[in-house]
């Protein structure tokens, strides 16, 4: 059965030639060449594509290679990744740091990938000249924005003059909204009153930071006619406000990531600085309530999509998650932020449809084809004639044994996942990546070459953009 | 350019045989017999399905026949209807009603058809016994119920019992929802004071009416677990209390018609019982705002299906409009509800797409796709190999000479249309109906023969449907 | 201290002659037949007014007579209770059944006292002819309607053609808000399988049949421009409603019930048809988010009023409680509703601003002076010059000794209370009726007459009234 | 006929000796030494306290002078106002610029004054050390801060640091809600543009800058448990978000000003520079609507006080409004902002009361008690036995003849008032302070001596405070 964001097709056929689905029906011609893959009734759905993972970024220092991240998203179902080229607060140009990163990148992804950019420092040189030139000639079309972390934040004011960048040249504006003063303020008082364990990590960035930044970016938005995603939206309140938006037909996208469908805050606790292990930002929530927001706002349409954020750091190693014991102290502060998940973002969705949270068209919709859409990959992210053949193929429901999830059945190079211990009934059976196999879960494992992917060039999004509708008689500089 | 409800394909060609789409792909493989239709850079969409439409019903006699009716459809590009088979209150069994309308239909159409069940009065006979043996036997699955109109009327009580069979039996209910107590009362006052011509027609019905029977229809559709479809939704209260209901993920479906996309309630002034021409329930609304806020509903993904809601009746003729003049005067709640409008549906939604109002996958989705699922017609409203070729090709953008419309370019056997003096520059340019092409506006026009249209037999919805979700430890009756 | 709606004033004296407040001032002079009580700190407050009593109604034989209840009000510190005439479906006009109920209570009442009508035939008479006489003569300016009970419900029509007379009578609108239909349907299920218990009451009304109708109620009160108050609201939906709807400038008023405050519906269970007690309508609701979403809407302001819904039937008694056991098996639809109430009522209240729930002066406002203005009481519920010299006198916080309630310190003629067991520590010291001590609880506690209340005819509401403001161009007949 | 904030008395004597009520009652005592004053039947409200008013402020050169300013008050029924000692940035300490205001101030104010500061530069030891003594030895309690203007606007942490300090004293913190940044962009692009006429003014400060920081502020309110006040709201989506929290129970208040109720943007329009006059932040708004709904926010209950945010220079003078003319090109931006409106608060509320937008309490309530309560001037605000013996007398109704208004009419220094030409048919007829007679419209006119007015050392607020509610386990400082 073919799924697609807004259909489920059974009985028919899909045509793949060099790489490209050529055509889809019933019983299509074949040839002694044709290699046939049955999926036996299992769901053929798009190979994934998770937009927002971090790889080889200078912050990561025990995170996985381009390798070894790569090919965990591939025996996790992904065939394209999108990875952050990251700007540093001094550096005053950005295309060494995209060029240096694409260089880093180049034959050594398995799977194919594309590179955002992420902006710490919008000098009008970087704005006004080099934004142009990485639409133009290096495919990169979204830009990531921090409203949080002292190393990353940028005012109001920055995010308004990118946002008539961004208008104008139809990118893509990502922005992690956390209200920094808050949470500075309490880690500050925390810290002071020796409250440092991991577990303060999430004390210290309540929700209602993210509630706040959220709308506030929402309004710079509006103010700008500029589209934003908001990223790995982790509140109740925040989906509501971009769900409000949304009736609006303001252009608000949101995103959410495995971690906050499936996991607590309580999961921060622990002997022997476990908790380390599920630090990320925002923290994991409360209750089981917030875990079902997040649920409900895939469903429900308010999310457009789902990523890993994919920001591994070691455990064990030095300048992993250690980092945050500073003589033998937890200081929750200083622990590396991130989870692992590019090989579990798959399972853990599909896992919801079988559990009936969300239909297999919203599995393909978040997963696959609207961060296709909205980063400009056009020809991923939907079984149609003329796109690349990228495929995640399941098992047909019944037939894969459960089993609990190890760390050593992963494939990435970290020393834990967050998920393990979990029950699962499906995972990828096949990931095929342009035409070829791989990944085939029961005969032969990972498949594919370390050179195998190959750098997308990206287009703009074809989801809504700017409309020219405004709050006052003022206009944003075209 | 193909369109379905998420996506764009464009260079792809379809492959058509027996009446089925057979194969989507590039350059696929023609002979001598192959006929070819090139659509130039126009949209290809679905097929249009109007699934709320009245043709030959007992109670609009001066209306269109099922050959002037389908005739009509096939022209603006819609390849399906639903209509209505429709219980008097004294009848007290539906089969007979069903299997007549189904005889006076065949034969007759041009279009495919389905039927509805009008329900007026909900007998344990016919709830029981009946309506199990129309969706098994007579593929009829879906009911009509009315919460105004003293002949129509349906308690709380009797559709929170039709709700237990409904649910059980996977059938989609639609409920016109206004509150008839405000509106009798009103009519009696207007009437006494002698308010009687064709506008207060719109005062005596106001958005309060519509709201707080829409609020009621969810909760009882709530308190069931039923999932329910609000018919021609006209206010924006209305639209969002279906909003608030889908954020809540329950399985609360709404429709809207092009009247409330285009026509204000000043269209129900003039002289010589003009008025009487736009009469129709909900009536038309006050202000472009409310326009709008339809638009908007369509656009946010509020409704679910785009419907005619064609109930025509002729002006001029007696048993028509003019039943509305006693004695020459003029009393407008004599005047027989509704407007024609099955020709115009899908040309107006599309004028939406032109301007920027909507997209051409809100188009399909709603004109086409949602209806076809939510009425299992599951061979209809899709360009999917193995759903059955019916196609709507528009004009390129651009090759079309803008006209503005007159009544006497139409094919329904009206005698007027409320959209006459609209300026269209775009237009269904050809309409095939399982491969044959029916309509061809350059080169023959009509072309179907007046019994081409075949009855389509109907499973059940496979949108969202009951989620065994309680707002109490009751539970429904299974 | 002082403490009216608005203000808190301390050290200052009230004085009072022949039953009236005089004068507020510092060091007021006074000669030897002045009596002086001296409140040592604590708060005095205005008399209460219990604007929601059943007493000696025909469906309570067990209840409370005038004479027990009255006496347990002011032992509870209320000095005026509104009580209901309550017209059966069958009578046709009302005039008698209120004579017949105001010479029932002459004479009898301990405290002073007034009249609401309950209707259930809201004939065109009565309606027209009656309702007049009612106000201009006896002074009773408020009905009551009921949406739910098979012997009091009325329809939609029913209650909009009521309005038109209440709005132009100025007679305030008492709704008992629940769905009657989805209740109905539920209860016949339950009882079909056999789940009966009193526990099942509080399944068979769930919050959404309150929630719908009290929306509806709001809709048809906006559509008549004519001013309601919702009746012992329950659910935090209903109140949500009544708020937005104040937001709007709605006249629309709420009451809660101390049951609401502070009972879950775990207590309908337990052995020996204990539940049977805690039977009321709209039921216990189920968590305690239910309780404190009520102590909410007393604080924001969306509670108008405060009133013990007193409707006592004894527990032990043939003709009580226990007409809900049939052949000894428990019938939870057959218990006769309601609570006793009168006594705690103040005591449970004024236990939420020493806890700090809400402020003393949302006490006053809600049991003692918005009661007032929207019944027409304009001699009571406030301290100022000209009214009547009724007062609840507290202990200074910390003079009182803690104690926990048990029937036996009530004086009402019922066999249990719902809120024994309950610890206290403050309680009315004083109740002063009209200048007269009728309740002093350390010394000769209840020291009124049985006569001593008087009848007040009251005048209209002087609370928010119709607005002019209107939903459409119809105008409700004058 | 007394009116406070929740009753109106009629036919009741009102006792004053020594400047203070001392008794409230009926035909009190007089001797022959008693003044009399017959209200004839008006309105005697308490004396109005104006809690926003800017006075010979560094940065309003030509405005008023305290000795004009506070007569102003005087004749426009005022008998308190509070005013502002502003920090600048450069300024380490604020107790001498305190003091030096208080000097300025002292025997040159005809009416009640009290002070406020404005912080801009709240160093650790600002707020560690000189607010405890600000609050305990000047009975300074309330801090106003700015999150806009270059020389004013403070980031979130230090707002959240200030709020540390204000929640510990229970000072009142007063917030400029708008969105500094998006103002700043739009102002540098419509200066380049030209686009500088006063009209742009109101162009470039759109609703949407000050929804965003209202929301910001209570966000950062909810995270501290501190309680503020949203000054001077113009804006219908920020006073819902006051209205929400307010719903929630958080401790926030909200204040609006004449010119949101009466004066719309198109008022900036005009030659000869005259849209100056009406340059206000926020600005006039756009549309009747946004009128009404600040009129329908005071009447619900979200505003807690009315100001006058009397901010007034010369339009004529040097110095004044013609700042904004740079080498006679008008330039929005440089243009000093602010209104003259101390005199016709008042009378501009009360014309809300007689045209039935808000009830004579509602008047009591944010022009009176309610700032009175807030800024904790615990003897002002209300006609309670032991208050200061301040009144606003009316004329009865139908007694003063209609008059437009004219600029000489008014008792400031200012060469314009916003509000000429409107008319009115009521206006203060006589000023009471504290039992002094200082203004009497028929006789005399202004009556006061320039040092009549009293400095009031202010206690904290009585309305409520922090609840002891908080987001995550963090706790503020204590």
């Amino acid at each position: 059965m073919q799924a697609n964001a807004s259909d489920v097709i059974a009985g028919q056929d899909i045509g793949v030639r060099d790489g490209k689905i050529v055509c889809l029906g019933l019983d299509l011609p074949t040839s002694e060449h044709t290699k046939i893959i049955d999926a036996e009734g299992g769901y053929i759905t798009p190979g994934g594509v998770d937009s927002h993972v971090h790889l080889e970024q200078w912050n990561t220092p025990t995170g996985d290679t381009w390798p070894t991240g790569s090919r965990s998203a591939i025996c996790g179902g992904t065939t394209t990744v999108i990875a952050f080229a990251s700007q540093q607060k001094e550096d005053e140009s950005v295309l060494p740091i995209v060029n240096d990163y694409a260089a880093q990148a180049k034959d050594r992804s398995s799977c194919d990938y594309a590179i955002h950019l992420i902006m710490t420092n919008p000098t009008p040189k970087i704005v006004d000249e080099e934004l142009p030139l990485l639409v133009k000639e290096h495919g990169i079309t979204s830009v990531k924005l921090y409203m949080t972390y002292d190393s990353m934040k940028l005012r109001d004011r920055e995010i308004l003059n990118i946002m008539i960048a961004t208008r104008r040249l139809g990118m893509t504006t990502m922005i992690h909204a956390e209200n920094h003063d808050m949470i500075e303020l309490v880690i500050e008082t925390l810290e002071a009153r020796g409250q440092t364990d991991p577990y303060y990590h999430a004390v210290s960035r309540p929700q209602l930071a993210e509630a706040e930044a959220t709308y506030r970016a929402i309004s710079l938005s509006e103010m700008m006619d500029t589209p934003i995603l908001l990223v790995h939206v982790s509140s109740e309140k925040a989906a509501q406000h971009i769900r409000d938006a949304q009736t609006r037909l303001l252009p608000i996208y949101g995103e959410t990531c495995p971690q906050y469908l499936y996991l607590l805050s309580q999961r921060l606790k622990g002997d022997n600085f476990e908790g380390a292990k599920c630090v990320c930002s925002p923290p994991l929530r409360e209750k089981v309530e917030d875990l079902d927001s997040m649920w409900t706002a895939i469903a429900n349409g308010t999310f457009t999509t789902f990523s890993s954020d994919h920001a591994a750091t070691k455990f064990g190693a030095e300048g992993g998650k250690r980092l945050g014991l500073i003589n033998g102290r937890p200081m929750f502060a200083k622990i590396p932020n991130g989870l692992p998940g590019l090989e579990t973002r798959l399972p853990l969705l599909y896992k919801g449809v079988q559990e009936g949270r969300i239909s297999i068209n919203d599995y393909v919709r978040v997963a696959c084809s609207s961060p296709a859409k909205l980063y400009g990959l056009h020809t991923k992210g939907a079984i149609m004639p003329g796109m690349d053949a990228d495929f995640t193929i399941w098992y047909p429901e019944g037939k894969m044994k459960p089993f609990e999830l190890t760390n050593d059945m992963l494939h990435h190079d970290i020393d834990y996942s967050p998920f393990e211990g979990m029950t699962f009934t499906n995972w990828p059976r096949y990931t095929i990546l342009r035409g070829q196999t791989v990944w085939d879960r029961d005969q032969g494992g990972f498949l594919a070459k370390e050179d195998q992917g190959r750098y997308v060039k990206r287009g703009v999004s074809s989801l809504g953009g700017p409309r020219n509708v405004f709050v006052s008689e003022w206009r944003p500089p075209a």
